[in-house]
């Protein structure tokens, strides 16, 4: 018998809920992606009630669910087989409810979270998550991605923004854990297995937010240093003088800065081209006039002391902007080849030698290339870019992703530090895990979705499970 | 056939290693405890191997393993039953590696609180977890608990501080996940599993450690207040003007602060004792000048406006101790009669009416009473103290108990912000936890520990499960 995938799905969200393996192919599988989206339906329930009527019919059928948000991902770790069901939250993006003085937002997990910064913003209030896809990214999709992005240093990932959250189980059990509290050690706190398990485990349809207060004051510094040792030590400088108000410490390496501040890059240097890293750093305090003061005072010391070797200090709104913008100008990697992106993280005592070893293995095993390093240094996340030739990508992605991933398992790095597994990384999770927490990993797929119909494949395959079976 | 425990454990762990039934007499069962320890045998091992190596054999063999730290638990969540094995990680000491670059640490369990807060200060960094019981306390059992403390609202609760965990599963498996990165979504974050789940998952038996640069600036207030919608808006104002650098926010009724600030206490009233509420508001930043100015132009605008009635300024570091001393003089509830202790969180928005709710309750259910209140308010956690006399304290205990918890329900409220559920709160849980999230705990328990051998009882009691079984 075949099951009438399409038919039953229209049973529970309506007709306009459902579209077909035929109308998926004018839709885009992602937003760096070139090809579309292959499935034998995609749902778009406008509830939880039908998220979960969806999931207990595909359990009951053993019918694979893909679960997606915005589809900004980078590691595939949303693709779909034509046989399985998409499950998008495209119409669930309701924001339900402010609350300026618990300092909470309750919201639908599709979301963008954009949207939420924009409406917390008329409250006098932040949600500090940022990251370039802001205006696409849904907040289900950072939630279930545990996504990181530009103030990690400050907030923390998504993770420790997330209060509470309603999920939809494999066989479609309800989880309402919408737990508003800062503080509530009443068991188990269940959230945080879904929160970075990319729709594996369940699908996330609702989210408690935590909110900050709005800062008032933001100051910004392109700060220039002559050796990696003096990147880590202005690091322990901008943290102790800066006190609880550091909220950014980007590094460049010297080509990454030239790449984007020369020519067809439309952006201009703040400060000379020579030196071997910068460092972009930023704080966000509460007052204008004494935040400017330490802020400046913090970057003069450095000055004197030889620490730093020179220093573009923003004046304006408009220099922060422009700032800013020098840094998300990553597109400027797509001149002239085809850039293979990584995500790496790794201790900051470790950096300078991986990027060494990196630079001369790429150098002896593959052809002309052009290396780019640059990235959160704050968070020990480093972005690592390889360029190839087109005709080459091909060939020379599996040898370069070698290249970059082996060296990590010495120094205790991770393979990914914020973009997750997906399909594309989950060959190298070995890496960064071990089998028994691979196992384990397997232990809990097991236990919530025995007969695994959520995101298959993604981040492990089946395999052994431990813990006292 | 008997079971040989103590003389098996002894082959593991060494002669010295292992406790008898009748030694456990003389040891007390806790910090705050009147009874002694009562088990078959209480174990000491020395190593991971060891634990691994007792776990197997218990698990293979039925028996019970109850996890000890440093038994500063408030509810009986590491009791032992006659027929169980105690593990204590108290041979497990040692501060294994501090690493002032990446700012981390290594720890065994066993190691105390305040042994890591001196060790780490030595470098100019700081481990912000703070409590009371510091000095007896573990890492191991702050980690297995997530313990909170006076720092939350700044630095978060225990498990925003741990990078990695070493774990022994229930049949002995070692789960080694000593992550030392602040950014690794590397597949599933397995150590989340085990943070806050009371020894019910796993033996931790060491942690990695997030460190902070040392705050360089401290500043404080005792603030008196005459509303609490006052107090409400207070803590947004100091928040949005203290920036990143208010560090703690704890809340007095009048009545405790009456308590704490009259003989026979030792402490004397900052400001007069006729305000309804009372602030201990304190900034850690990182320039005595700077930081100093910003904190007392905070109190003046809030005085200027209204907001608040009274303030004292801490003018030194002793002032700053006194002002702790005060907060923390808690055994001043002990005069006079028994007191019982709650630890709960709720909506900020909800405390008035739940504390006049309460004060009503009380009032009409029970007898001759003292109702104090305070709290670490930043966080929405309340402590609640009902002083009854000694006679009648077992009779009245489980009505204080139904009056203090069954409120928070309708206000989302938990049973336990930091305290933990153990044994003296399970009836209670279903307060703040619906039955699909008790029975998803249940399934974690069931696919970690499906012999159920670790601290069996404790959270919950075995029941039906979730997850597409």
């Amino acid at each position: 018998m075949t099951l009438d995938i399409v038919g039953t799905l229209r049973t529970i969200v309506g007709d306009g809920g459902v579209l077909e393996a035929a109308e998926l192919s004018k839709r885009s599988a992602g937003a760096y992606r070139f090809d579309t989206l292959k499935a034998a339906a995609l749902v778009r329930p406008t509830s939880t009630q039908q998220v979960s009527e969806t999931l207990r019919w595909c359990h009951a059928n053993g019918v694979h669910v893909v679960t997606h948000g915005g589809l900004t991902g980078l590691v595939h770790g949303a693709d779909a087989e034509p046989s399985d069901v998409i499950l998008s939250l495209e119409r669930m993006r309701t924001i339900e409810e402010i609350d300026p003085k618990q300092r909470t937002a309750v919201v639908q997990a599709g979301v963008p979270l954009q949207a939420l910064q924009d409406e917390v913003d008329k409250h006098d209030l932040a949600f500090p998550l940022d990251l370039g896809s802001r205006g696409t990214a849904t907040l289900g999709g950072n939630a279930a991605t545990n996504a990181g992005g530009n103030r990690v240093i400050r907030y923390g990932m998504t993770r420790e923004m997330i209060l509470g959250l309603e999920v939809v189980l494999a066989d479609g059990t309800v989880l309402s854990s919408l737990n508003h509290l800062i503080k509530n050690n009443a068991g188990y706190d269940l959230k945080q297995l879904f929160i970075g398990s990319e729709g594996t485990l369940g699908v996330i349809t609702r989210l408690v937010l935590r909110l900050r207060e709005k800062p008032l004051a933001t100051n910004m510094a392109f700060v220039g240093l002559d050796s990696f040792d003096a990147v880590a030590k202005f690091l322990k400088h901008c943290d102790r003088a800066l006190g609880g108000t550091l909220s950014a410490y980007e590094v460049m390496w010297q080509s990454f800065y030239r790449l984007i501040t020369s020519p067809p890059a439309k952006g201009r240097p703040p400060i000379g081209q020579d030196h071997a890293y910068y460092v972009l750093v930023e704080s966000q305090g509460s007052d204008l006039d004494l935040d400017g003061q330490r802020f400046t005072a913090a970057m003069e010391t450095a000055l004197e002391s030889g620490l730093i070797a020179d220093a573009a200090i923003a004046q304006s709104e408009e220099d922060c902007r422009a700032f800013w913008a020098l840094r998300d100008d990553v597109g400027q990697v797509l001149q002239g080849g085809l850039p293979i992106v990584f995500d790496v993280s790794l201790p900051i005592t470790a950096m300078e030698g991986y990027a060494e070893t990196l630079r001369e293995t790429l150098e002896s095993e593959i052809g002309e290339h052009r290396l780019w390093i640059f990235g959160h240094l704050g968070d020990g996340n480093l972005h690592v870019v390889v360029q190839v030739k087109p005709m080459e990508y091909l060939a020379l992605r599996p040898k370069v992703e070698a290249l970059v991933y082996r060296p990590l398992a010495a120094c205790n790095g991770s393979v990914s530090a914020e973009h997750g597994i997906g399909l594309e990384k989950k060959p190298y999770l070995y890496v960064s895990r071990s089998a028994n927490e691979i196992a384990l990993m397997r232990t809990l797929k097991q236990a919530l979705d025995p007969k695994g119909i959520l995101n298959p494949g993604k981040i492990f395959d089946p395999g052994p499970v431990v813990g006292g079976r």
